[in-house]
């Protein structure tokens, strides 16, 4: 089977230890994130065959984080090394009605200064028939979005399935241009991608299947090569106890996931990214666009209960998950 | 502005991590509390000038808790050195029906020996406009009771505003005395006061307005100088899931704030503390008697997700949590 | 009073910290286990004198078992030298629906190796009238069964009363023979026993009586030793949360327990042990069948609070969780 | 083989980790101490019988303490509750020129109010052949002075052997009156005893035997009862390297051990309860003194590398670290 | 007394625990550094009145390094916030032949960004009489370097005394300008600095008194201002042992430390700037020369066995160190 | 360049923190070892291409110990699944005269129960020109000795150049027949090999060059394939201090490296696989045998300061020991 190329800035991720506030703490919890290698580290766990991109400085704390990735089975032999520092955050973990909270450190990163032509996008794309990129890329520097413009233009002329997370952050997109200027332009090379789910009460459960086909019709419309728009669906009660769901358009119609009730949070980052992975690995693996999505939002559902950014868990973990109902039962 | 000093014992907290029994234990975490030192430190965040005041001996673990009061800007210069230990206790938190558990190991501290003329209170109230004081001080001895008592009289010659919280633990007040012998004369002193919510069924979230009128009446009958009783009422369902919600009587009307599901409890000691600090801070700063009971509610919910004695919160972070209803939504 | 002996497999159960999973974990939590050292840790804190049998290789990791079973007034005079080694198992905390884990590495340790005529029955139940035993030793190996069947008769020919739990275990049983075809002969010796209670629905909370006097009629009619059959009814809603309660059957009469609603579920392992020694302590120690039934299930209750193996909590505290009904008010 | 009786106070130590100063601790280690207990710990790994002593409160971490001495074997039947606290020390570990450094906070133990009458030495004394107390008991109060006189008295009566360690700590003795006026009546009783060691240059390694036999001449004519004088010399080159050996005379004769060369000192305290415990060993168990001295003094030699209060080392290590020399070489 | 201003970068210190590499690292602890917040803390700790002055931006981990420092008295009230980030490093202590190693992550620092007209110098000096400032400012960027300067004239026209630490750093001076083009015009406004001892062997313990002469003379000819220059010389054994001894020359008489032998090196990170405070203190409190140079080569000889970048260290401590010629016996 | 194939157990290494003994650990740090994985770690370090053969179980512990692997770049595709176990060790470090001490539970391992035919030896040398293997293997069971062999036959074939490391462990040989038995037929397969150094005294430093090249030449000549006979020297001074060189006999000279003085040793274990593993390197990578002698020792040295069993260093880091002569000063 081809690989797939997982593009964006590879991130340190350091934890205050259980809820304390990060201002309390003396001791951080060293995780390695960012939402593409997220994907790339569930892609392999499910055994797709992945590739790894991004651009780091070559210190300790570098070779610890490839050092991880590598450990999963995730080719790096693409990570190009330059630049002045990796982008790290600092996290906290809420509870109740207090957020988690995150505080970025990541300005001036490798990434952030990648420039157009430093990727050698033919070698990277060799072997490939599959590219995920996200929205934080074109968020964090006009270079990286430029780098990156010219990866989805080599991917589409060498015929590869194009997907996206779009992953909006506020506290990003500093750097001249908004969200809304820059991103339509880049998502006409997806052929997959995630879709804002309508604006409706996610919590009392109501989401009418047309809602997700109305503005997956129009991101498709608006986004000719694409065929596959997935929305999740997250219901915060508290920082500690969500709902969640998904869908998946197809053009044609909308397939809904099971709604799980997320009671006892352990971690919610890279949620997200856990969902787009196994999304990915069904639309490539699995029989059915109904077994894709429940194979994604099972996925994900498990990703709330790890530590980290990293869903740290196997294909078969998630059909005995959907299997059981996500029951917990003890295993013994 | 002026200061606010607030009065009472420095405890060191030593608590078996997780949800350890104390007994399987190997380490113990160090943090430092003490009801007024808690209100002192909501305070100091909050923005307010204080200065903290108790007795405890010179020694370095003295140190290492005067160094964590002075980071957060509070004055310490009037604390008085003497006597012969500082007080401790251990503590292990519960969970669902396994109560938390507090060990004392306070008998015999600085502030238990501490005696009437040791302190200059005239010196400690320069600059300031607000004593606060707890029923912790009554409770440990005659000789802090009349050291208390000789503040209460030097507060009240100098005009300051005078609040209370009763606090009453039923495993202290051994020294001979019981607390309805000697609260009384202590009271009269107060401006501000903590009462006991009637005897009604919390849980069921039926405590009439008029409950809370009559109690209130009677306290500012019985304490002429008293202009404020305020009331928390938590409904305990279990050691991990809690309601939460307080009322204000100024004399005339009854301000209910909101009512919070505390369903993920990290850790309530000093829920009280910060209620009643974040309580002063509005009656201080804040345009009525609504906002301060909502602010004082909600920052006392907020420090049910928060691991130590003191409530490590901001201002913006109460308003926001208020604002935002509680919803805990992850901030990147 | 006599003493109760309690025999089967000693083991170290190595833990990995907070909700990681244990491909994820760099350090491991120490206990000991084994649901007849479990039985025996509560009954020795409860008050009555046990004795502890199994056997063990000489190594440090040994020797810190059993300081650690000593540590509790149990006896360990009668443990037995020998064979190759402590059988271990790691073991990784669920979370909503991702479940507990255990894996074993318990295979070839000296226990399992036990063959019969290695103990000397008549020492060890000297000045005994209690043996307790589970289904986990027959399932270990044929030696191991041929050893516990000559504790049986010589326990049963020197008059102890015998209780067995069932403990069942789908990844044991390797050895060549089924549960089925084993555990009839051995708990013909029974007094005291586990049941499966029938199967229905225990979330929906509606166990009839009759349901658990049937099932307990047949296992009386097949053990004709025995007098008290009894059951526990696990409702799993996630691995955070179980509803628990439990039935005795005397023969007579069915005794129901209250219901208990674990919401916050700390470590469910050794859930059954802690109720099957709180069931012996009450057979032995309470007034009637109904305060056993309680005591038993509210005991159990707690250890789903405790992290490890064993229940740390004493006779008192499970008493005063019965009287509070379980509301996990702070103690100070 | 008839028991040995350990009399003196237990205490709770709390260690900041590694080498921190108390002050930047945010975590401590919980360990258990005392010098008598220390001494039991020892005795009872050597495979002695020991009953340990002392009074105690009766809370959560006393239980702990208790749960760790019966560990190892120790009986406790005797202990005493009652009173209203449990000493403790806080604990920093020194490096080079940085001294190790203790913060007692034991005023107002247990054992401290424990008076004569309290303890039924009868019982206590009966199936014992020996009595071990340390100058510590006689530094912290009057009335336990009185207590542990009363102990001597029927010891002596009894015809039990009777050792005394010195252990002088200029931070006790508080109480009204000195070492010099209360020791001496107290040293009568000892048939055993430490003794100074003649100020002398002990780097250099100069100490005549005839330094020791003067000593010991002067202890055994003061203390007609006293048959052994023992002496540790104990070179100071840093906090993290001394030097270490000793002397036993028996009235006849100066038995000296090897000097060993401390290079690495992982922890210090509880060094010499060690080599009491090995002396008291060695005179009860080995063939002769030369023996008993190179025991107590190897013993004392591995507790320089052990953490925490007690020497956790079985007889068998301590021969094969004197077989070896001290070499240190890897076992696998 | 006067104040003393201490100005330059903070910095969070992220250190793998005991002797890992960082790439082996799964948790790091955080210390705050920066040569000159290490200087202030030393002052402030021995008594001085001192005031740090830095730039940082507003997020948690500032305001976790702002209540550390504040903790020891420091005025922070003329800290300016403003820029993008507060610079970081990661440290691995190293062990024998092993060096410790430190990975920068400072670029781009709210400090780096600091422009001159951003501070109020007339503001942070009012009080003062001492400015401290060290040569890792000039180091980092040319705008640091310009606003540094800027400080240094209004200090001079105020009349302070102005010190300096060279504190050269090989990775950094990346801005464009090397130190010797830089720094020679900085250092005509020193009053008080170190220079660098002659290159001779330190280990053989040979530098003659004429040697320090000649450089000090040469400084002071090419700095009229200068009235005092010191140095260190540190004799590299090992990662782990180290030699120390110090010289100050006042342009008249070269006043030679003792030298320590460090054979159990702790953490060395920080030595010379625990050296830099207690000269700055001892020139401003101490009796003579002498006693100077003494007291700074004994402080900093103790921060040696500190944990983190902070000589936590009372004066009394250092004077005790002094007395007992560094022995490191333990205080009980 | 082709790769090196390296064989051999794989092992879970569970360590005490700090300087606990085993039997006071509450929690085990994990590590993974086996001295033939330890020597692929290091070569992947130093840039060879690496596969690592072993037979291990499938489960979570050993997830992780190939994730550790992989993260290096090592080949782990030829890694064969099956049997039951994955063998373990429990370490403890020691300090001064107390050994390092290791309690193997390694019996019934996957490896141990390895059968010649199970690997396909021709798929594993496929690419390689190098087979590494130790004499642990044929020390652990028959069976693992007869697939060892055939190994060793089949990399004959191919034209394998064979590389051993003795590796005598005297807890292990158990399964019937001594080293000397088996050893000497499957050395004969070696073209380089580490030999045991002449019994003299390494402390002193005498040992002449003859000695080495007497017990060279014997080996070679039992063994005619062999060209290289390697040997370490280490001098025992205690667990904390050790001196450490080596010497590469060619057939003709003996060349000798630099002796290095551990002064404080962090962890000695897998100290010979990383001088293996270095010799491998040097023998493959560096001009000539004086070079690759030195290489090897100096690397080797660096793991003494490093945690775990395998030597987390590069080439760089090694070339710079040598050059700086193992001096430790502090890169920054």
């Amino acid at each position: 089977m081809k690989k797939i190329v997982s593009f964006g800035e590879l991130l340190i991720r350091l934890s205050s230890p259980g809820y304390q506030r990060l201002s309390q703490a003396k001791q951080l919890t060293i995780d390695f994130g960012g939402a593409e290698a997220n994907v790339a580290v569930s892609l392999a766990q499910f055994g797709d065959s992945v590739s790894y991109v991004t651009r780091v400085p070559q210190n300790d704390m570098v070779a610890s984080a490839l050092h991880h990735l590598k450990g999963f089975g995730i080719a790096t032999s693409d990570v190009l090394f330059g630049g002045d520092r990796i982008g790290l955050y600092y996290y906290e973990n809420g509870a109740i009605g207090r957020s988690s909270k995150v505080v970025y450190d990541r300005n001036y990163s490798s990434l952030v200064t990648l420039e157009k032509g430093m990727i050698d996008w033919d070698t990277v794309f060799d072997g490939a028939d599959w590219f995920h990129w996200s929205g934080i890329t074109p968020a964090v520097s006009e270079s990286a979005t430029l780098a990156l413009k010219e990866g989805l233009e080599i991917a589409t002329k060498k015929g590869l399935t194009i997907s996206m997370d779009y992953n909006f952050r506020g506290n990003l997109w500093k750097w001249g241009k908004s969200a809304d200027e820059v991103m339509p332009e880049l998502m006409k090379f997806n052929h997959v991608m995630s879709g804002t789910h309508p604006d409706v009460d996610v919590l009392a459960g109501k989401i009418d299947d047309y809602l997700f086909e109305e503005e997956g019709q129009k991101i498709i419309k608006e986004n000719p090569n694409c065929k596959i728009v997935v929305f999740t669906s997250r219901g915060t009660i508290s920082a500690s106890h969500n709902t969640w769901s998904g869908a998946l358009y197809d053009g044609e119609k909308v397939y809904r996931s099971q709604q799980y009730d997320l009671t006892h949070i352990v971690d919610r980052v890279g949620g997200g990214d856990s969902f787009m992975a196994a999304l990915i690995y069904g639309l490539r693996n699995l029989k059915n666009h109904q077994e894709t999505i429940e194979f994604a939002v099972a996925a994900s559902a498990i990703k709330h209960t790890i530590e980290g950014d990293q869903n740290i868990c196997s294909k078969q973990e998630v059909l005995d998950f959907i299997k059981t109902n996500g029951l917990g039962k003890i295993i013994r």
